[in-house]
This record gives C-alpha cells, structure tokens and sequence, in this order.
C-alpha cells in the first residue's frame, strides 16, 4: 500500500527558486577575482542562474553531461551550482590547487565537455588544454573587459556575453532525484584520484541536515549570515551554496583570496555568524587575530572538518574570541558524516569539559548508521575505547566512485570503508585516531597519530604537528614528531619530548622531533603525510630512543 | 546519470534505532491513563518496540494491514508509532473525541483488522464494536492489573502480555519509501470525514524540518525537552513522536490529562522546553496560570496551528510568561504547511512588530510551493493584500484521499485545494482569512470571518469569538459575532460593535452580536463552525443593521 502524498523529486533547483520567490532582496556578497566586493541578492541571482541554464542547454550539455569549474568562491561559481545542475547536467568541480598531472587525469576520467575558468585559474587551464581529452569548449567566468587580450586556449567563451544572450525565465525539469547532480574528486594522497558521485536526492538531504547549524545558537529569527572558507571545490563548500538559500540566509563568498586580512574584512564587516572550513583557516587567522588584536562582533560558529584542530586552538577560539569551533566528521564520500552539536543538555557544562566534546569528531546523527571493525572485519563495541576501521551506511554515503575507479568503495557487508579508524563512544561521539594509512604500528599494536599530533599542538610553543612512522628494525614502525614552531620559539626537541612523556604512554612517546618551517599541505589544506614520509624516507632514528614497555 | 550515492530508503524504524543506539538513557516520562507517571528510556523502549513489532506480526498483520488505535497520549501509543509502522503494516490513530457513527464510519472505510484501545477508550470500543465490519481482534493497551474484569469486547487481548511473549530484537525489514506508514482522517465538518495516508518517506522529511524548532532558540547542545499536546491522533501530534528521538531529547507525553494544573504538572515539573497544539489549549491555560500566579522556568516555545490564536494571547505569552506562541499553517493533508520560524534577521524587531510576525501564519518554507487562485483558478500575486484559495504542493502533501472520498484532493493543474483562503506576502508571510467554508459572502465581497475574530479576540472581556454568515435578503450574508466572555464579565452587544467599529471597514462590522456560555468544538478542539451555524440557522439579523458602503 503506497502512501497518498505528492511524488515529488528532491531537486536542487527548487532551492534557488524558493530563495528567489521569497527570499528575494535577502544579499549575496562575494569577492571578485579581481578583488573588489560584488553585491546582489537571490531574486538577481535566480535571473542569471535560468539565464545560465539556457546557455548550458545552447553550449550542447544534455541532462548527464559533465560541466567542469576551476575556479574559486565566487558568485558565478555559485551560479554554476544551480545553473548546470537545475538542467540534468552534472557539475564537476575541480581543485585548482592539484598538480597539472592529477587535473589532466582527473577532467578526462570525468569525460567533462565544458571548462570553466575564472581570471586566477586561466593560467592552469591554458596549460593543461592540450591533453585535454574529452573537453569541447572553455568558458571564462568574467565580464567582456576582463577577458584576456590573448589566450591558448582555442574560443575562449566570455560568460557574461552568453547570458545576456539568454532570457531570465527557465522552466526547471523534473527528474530522477538519484540523479548524479555534482561529482567531487578526493584529493587521492594514495593511488589515483577517485570521483564521488552526488545526487539531488543527497544534496537535498544532507543540506536539510546542515539547516541545523542555521538554527544553532541563533534565536527565533536572530540574524545569520553564512560564508563558506571551504573551496567550493572542497565537498561543495560543505553544502553552504545549498544550505544559504534554503534557510535563506545572506551568503558571503570569499572568493579566491584567503590572506586574514581580507577573510577577516568579511567576516567582521558582512556581519558574518557561521563558517566552515578545515583548522588550517583558524590556525593562521587566530596568529594574525593576536598579533593585530583584532576582535569578532558576530561571528558565532565555525565548523570544522578535514582534520582534527588542536585543543589549544578549540580552546583559544572559545575563550579569546567568542567563536565556538564546532567538529564533525565528513569526508567527500560522505559530507553529512555527523553532527558537530553538542548532545542536548550538555551546553552549560564546564568550559574543559565542553572543549572536550568539541575535540570529539562529533556525534552520531540521525540518518547514518556506524560500526568500527578489526582488520579481520568483526565488530568492536562502541564503548569509547574499542577503535577500529570505521564503516559508515547513509542514503548520502558514496556507494561507488566513478567508473569504480580503486575498487570497491564498500565492504563486503555494503559498508563505507572511510579509511579513518575511531572510537566510538556509547552516546555516539566519535573519536578519530587515525587515518587507517597513517597509523603507525608499533610491535604488533596501533599508536594514534592524531593523539600524539594534539599533545604536541597542546605545547604553547607548537603551531602545527605531525606525527609519521618511520621504519624500525625491531619494532617495525616508530614515530617520529614534525613540528612547525610558533614565530620567535626556540623550542628544542628534549624540551618537547619531556613535555609529550607526562602526557602519553612511554611507548606512544616519538623516538625523535624534526623542525620544519613550514608543513606541505594538500590541495585542501590538510597536511600532507604522504610528502612528509617521502622527505623522511632515509630518515634514520637515533639509536635506542625507544623506552621498552 | 545516477548519482553513486547508496540506495537507502527512508524508513521511520530508523529514528527509534538512532535513539536507542545513542541516546538510550534519554528519558520518556508519560502520564498513564490510571494518572500517575511512567518513566522510560529509549532503550527500554526500543526493547519493547521490537516485542511489538513481533506481536503485531504474530497477529497476523502483513505489510499494508491497518491497525487502529483509540487511544491517548500514551507511552505506549509512542511505541506504536514505531512497532506498527516498521514492520509496514499502517497505523490509523483515530479521534477518540469524534461521535460513534463518525468512528464506525472511519474504521470500516480504513478496513482497519486491528483495534488497539486503552482504558479511557475502552468504553467508546464497546459500543462502536457491534457495528465494525473488518475488526477482528481487540488489544488492550494496559498491564495485567488493568485488564477490565469484564468486556463485551470479543477476546480482548492484553498489550502487556503479547509484548511479554516476544523477543526483544527485531530486524527491521527495509521497503519502498513510499510505502504507507500512517493514516489520519480529516476532522470532516463537511461530508465524510476523509483519510490521509502518510509515508515513511513524508514522514522523514517533514520531521527533518520539525528539526529547525528543536534546534532554534537553544544554544549548541542547550537542554531541550519535547511535550505535545496536541493528541497523537492529530495530524500524528505534529511529528513530536518522531521529532524527539531524532533530536535525542527527552519526550514528555501528557496522556489523557488535559487539565490545566496536569499539564502545568509536566511542563513545569518535567522541565518541557517546546510544546505544540491548537490555540484552545493556551487560551484555557492562562486563564489558569493568570489566576493562580504559576510561571515557567523552562518552556520558551508553543508551536501553534489549526485556528488561529487571539493577538490578545500571543502577547499574553510572550510578555507575561516569556513564551513565543509561534504559529504556522498546517493541515491534517500537509502538516508542515509552512514554517513557524520568524524570518532570519528579526528577531530585534521591537514587540510590536514581532508580535504582527507571529500573527501571521508563518512563512513559506523551502520543500513546499504555494499559490493563491480566484473562483475561476487565476493566479494572484503574492503581495500580502490579494487573498484567494491556497494551493500547495510539496513531497509531504496529500495528493488523494483514501479510496479517492470526497472527490479529488488536487486542482486540475495538480495543487492541493487546502480550503483555505490567504494571502501571501512578498516574503512569504502567510495570512489566513479564512476557511473557504467560512468566508462570508457580502453583496458579492468576501468578508473574512478570522480577521472579524482577531478584532473581537482582542477585546479583553472576550475569551472565545467566531463569526458566521446569516443569511440576509439584500447582501445575501451578513456576519453574525458569536461571543464567549471571560468569567465575571457583563460585556454588552453594543459596546463590543462599538469597539469593532473603530477597527474595521463599516461594512464589515457584524450586523449582530450573540453570547453564549460555551462554544461548540470539534473532535480537534476548534471552534464548530458548522455546528454553530446550524444552532443559529432560523436566526433573523436585527433590520437595517448593516451599515451601507
């Protein structure tokens, strides 16, 4: 017996509509690439996103082609979200930040026919184009006068001039709400970059998720504003294109600039409540927040993902700044991965033991199911302790990646196999102890990475850890600790140490500290441990350093 | 192109999974029907839940069966919620408060196999079972110790013995998401009363947007405790049973008691922060906190819908007890209808303006589409001044009626007819003027019978208003202003139309005023209009009252 309720498609297009209907003088404001605020709002918006999609349907795309963006958080690119989505094609956004080699692959593993480029990424695309296998066209994401007097790139389009050449009215198709509405590439630090596949049916989803954060700490119609640091590239700026105009919401874009000067400019001067992005962001934004004692009026919230920031920064954000960082765990394959709310009746509990559960990777939400399991695939309680390779099962999971590229993304129980290894504890807060290619195993059991990284980011001194595992001939693997130290310190490896022995088992602590002046990070900004492990290959650890058990 | 997203259906039996999994100490406390209070977690209760869900099977029910409730709200009507609907049989949860040919009538047009009752209802069974045609067993929602000693009822079973028998682990089957979950029939003031068949997949997402209230106005992980007071059997107690376990908060369930210092009891002893129900319930209960000087400490919310509360009692609520009574447009046939959130960014607004908010009912919300037609189905716009027939469509809106009664529930162009007349205001403000039913028709005008109520409503001698049209042989209609003073009160006719004058265009005053002691409901606590204007219909309007224009 079927229920009696209308069968409507989960469509993305109906969020901008709904923004646009009546949210319409609600404003958008976005950095240019050239540098400069553009202001509009979501009724000028919705005019151009239906004008886009008659030009997507004139450039040739048919419902399932793939549209590809290199470019930065802008409001054209924000149009690109609705505009070729709201048709049936699929948007591919790519990481300018990658190598030229993992675009070329990553654009023709996609089979994209249409390129979009904006003023900072015409350079990249210029080279790339000639192994560009499957792409038919370019398009330059700017006005007429900013075009470029000279390009390789054969017919370069101007996107301003193709939608004044359409009309503002576009009558939005319904479809299969399974259809693929977005694909993201992971940054693929092992084997070759892998393409997640989302459909209107999970972006719908995971952003009515991500409404509660809008709600979150505001009051009954208190002021939001909502700006994304994380790339659009990056999980679809973690459905803040979507999750604006849902709640409708005034939308900052920062655009292709992240100096803290100009993040800070938006945040404190649109009046900024809520933004997302990886720690990164916060550890160098706070430095400049110190050193020029700068201070938030509005802004509330961050959400943080990616990688696990160090209390120190959790603690700092809270107390000097009023910001709480709120910590979920997410990843490509799964962006709704939990929830970074703090569970119901816990918000007047002591300061340490609120940061406490916001160094947890957050709790278990609705909608997900979880289990942790040993390398034989049993198991384990969610007690807290136990840690394991986490599973994840969600209508907004990955089930494949593109062409199946690297294999199975699901166990053998259809499983997400996430790669991280947690411990879940039995009220759901889920605790990251690594990543299941950089845990470090140490005659015959596990030492966490991440929990050696945030001891070490605890030192006052320490403005970025990273722990890697460096062979050893009788235990296998030790580690070993690289710090970037905070301006001015002269912070030295026995000090360290000393200070990671009060704080860790003896065997957890690392056999030796290399300073480094700055971490290689990847395209996402997380650190790289593939690159630091290949910098410490013929690293040899100082003899004996290992305490016995 | 499908998006490779996993193919998961949305299912109500994962809700109460959540919470038994994460938040399995989180309390249930219900008021049971012999009236002291129960308490529980969602533990306990999944347990229990999967006894059911196995009895329901043993019963014999096979997905699609219906099975009937006549109950309260109740601990254990929580738990059917789940072990009926998981299983997918479909639970129809009936209106104890209708008469017993109403009753008779629903359970036999539903072909309802089961009648699950408890000891409030017990009587209302016995006399209705003679006459019902697809029953065919009888369960008593009660321990052993309740068990009536004698029955007319056939082979009365007892709740607590079939759950007894039971194991408590159930796998939960998954199906299409379309399936049907629940049956609610419409209060029917007109013909037969219709059914609206709900499905998992409505029922998930508009629980999804019930997420907003839960999450609004608390801080991150702020203490939130759920109470409806709206009956279960109405409009599935707006989500509440659903909504609890998503958020992870503790439910409160008021059973039968809806006396004034019951439900203060719970609200105020069980630290209630949200509750919901129809406007009736408030007005009676600040009379009572007026006249016994009771406050609250925690209860800052009160979703409101179904009629239209008094500006008089928003204000009361807000002022003198610091709750927001917010209100939105719902419907048995589409209960999240609109949301009762203020728009973001006005929260600020002086108290005046916020109150003229609140007394909107609600806003557009994303998911639904609206539009309001003339008699002959044109368009009107949505300027907040032209007022036609509401229309909506949205994923979780009736789309037939069951067995098609009542003709169809679509327009021709595939818009539900909500029979209710509005406007829409640019930014998706919602007014309701009237019920379609109600509207009076005056020398070829409408004149809204709701905006003569609020004004009368606002007089602070005037507890109850309604307004109905009477016949009159110039003007067709007239309206007629039926009255309920306060307790003490003298009020007279001509010094309320006196009042009345001043606020409304002089032909709209009504041409008469009538006091009674007590206002006829209906089985959902509304005014019964149709009721109202049956006792009034030989009634003649006072000669040359009606002011010309």
């Amino acid at each position: 017996m079927q229920g009696l309720m209308m069968d409507m498609p989960l469509m993305i297009s109906s969020i901008i509509r709904y923004a646009a209907e009546y949210h319409g003088s609600t404003p958008i404001v976005a950095r240019t690439i050239e540098g400069e605020l553009f202001r509009y709002d979501y009724r000028s918006a919705y005019a151009r996103i239906q004008r886009l999609a008659h030009a997507i349907e004139r450039l040739g795309m048919a419902p399932a082609d793939r549209v590809a963006t290199l470019a930065w958080n802008t409001h054209r690119h924000f149009e690109m979200f609705y505009g070729v989505t709201g048709t049936g094609a699929v948007l591919h956004t790519v990481n300018p930040r990658l190598y030229p080699e993992q675009l070329v692959y990553i654009i023709n593993h996609a089979e994209d026919r249409l390129l979009f480029v904006d003023g900072a990424t015409l350079p990249i695309a210029e080279q790339i184009a000639p192994r560009l296998e499957t792409v038919q066209g370019y398009v330059m994401m700017c006005a007429r006068e900013h075009m470029p007097a000279s390009t390789t790139l054969p017919n370069l389009l101007c996107y301003e001039d193709l939608l004044a050449a359409e009309p503002d009215t576009y009558v939005w198709p319904e479809f299969d709400e399974r259809s693929a509405s977005t694909i993201c590439y992971t940054s693929g630090t092992t084997g070759n970059p892998k393409g997640v596949v989302y459909s209107h049916r999970a972006a719908i989803l995971m952003t009515l998720q991500f409404m509660a954060f809008v709600h979150m700490g505001s009051r009954n119609g208190g002021p939001e504003v909502l700006m994304p640091m994380a790339p659009m590239f990056h999980g679809n700026a973690w459905q803040f294109p979507y999750l604006a105009p849902m709640a409708g919401t005034p939308l900052v874009l920062p655009g292709r600039n992240y100096e803290p000067d100009k993040l800070y400019e938006l945040l404190e001067g649109e009046r900024v409540t809520l933004t997302c992005g990886v720690p990164t962001f916060w550890l160098i934004l706070t430095e400049w927040l110190d050193r020029t004692g700068r201070k938030f009026s509005t802004l509330r919230t961050s959400l943080s993902s990616g990688s696990s920031p160090p209390r120190s920064l959790v603690e700092k954000m809270e107390r000097d700044y009023g910001v709480q960082l709120m910590q979920a765990w997410g990843m490509t394959e799964v962006i709704a991965g939990s929830t970074a709310l703090m569970k119901p009746g816990t918000a007047d509990l002591p300061f340490e033991q609120r940061i406490d559960q916001r160094m947890k990777s957050g709790r278990a939400m609705w909608g997900n199911r979880y289990r942790i399991v040993d390398d034989a695939g049993r198991a384990l309680p969610h007690d807290g302790v136990a840690f394991g390779h986490l599973r994840v099962k969600s209508p907004w999971a990955c089930s494949a990646y593109l062409k199946n590229e690297g294999g199975d993304a699901l166990d053998e129980d259809g499983w997400l196999k996430t790669g991280d290894i947690a411990t879940i504890g039995p009220e759901g807060h889920i605790s990251l102890t690594d990543r299941s290619k950089d845990v470090i195993k140490s005659g015959g059991e596990w030492i966490s990475t991440i929990e050696l990284e945030n001891i070490a980011s605890a030192h006052p001194e320490v403005l970025q850890a990273a722990v890697i595992g460096v062979a050893h001939p009788k235990w296998q693997e030790r580690p070993l600790l690289v710090v970037v130290r905070r301006t001015g310190s002269t912070l030295d490896r026995d000090t360290l140490l000393a200070f990671m022995r009060t704080r860790t088992a003896s065997w957890w602590v690392p056999d030796d500290v290399q300073f480094l002046d700055q971490m290689p990070v990847t395209g996402t900004g997380k650190i790289w441990k593939l690159k630091l492990r290949e910098q410490f290959r013929d690293y040899v650890l100082p003899e004996a350093a290992t305490p016995s058990r």
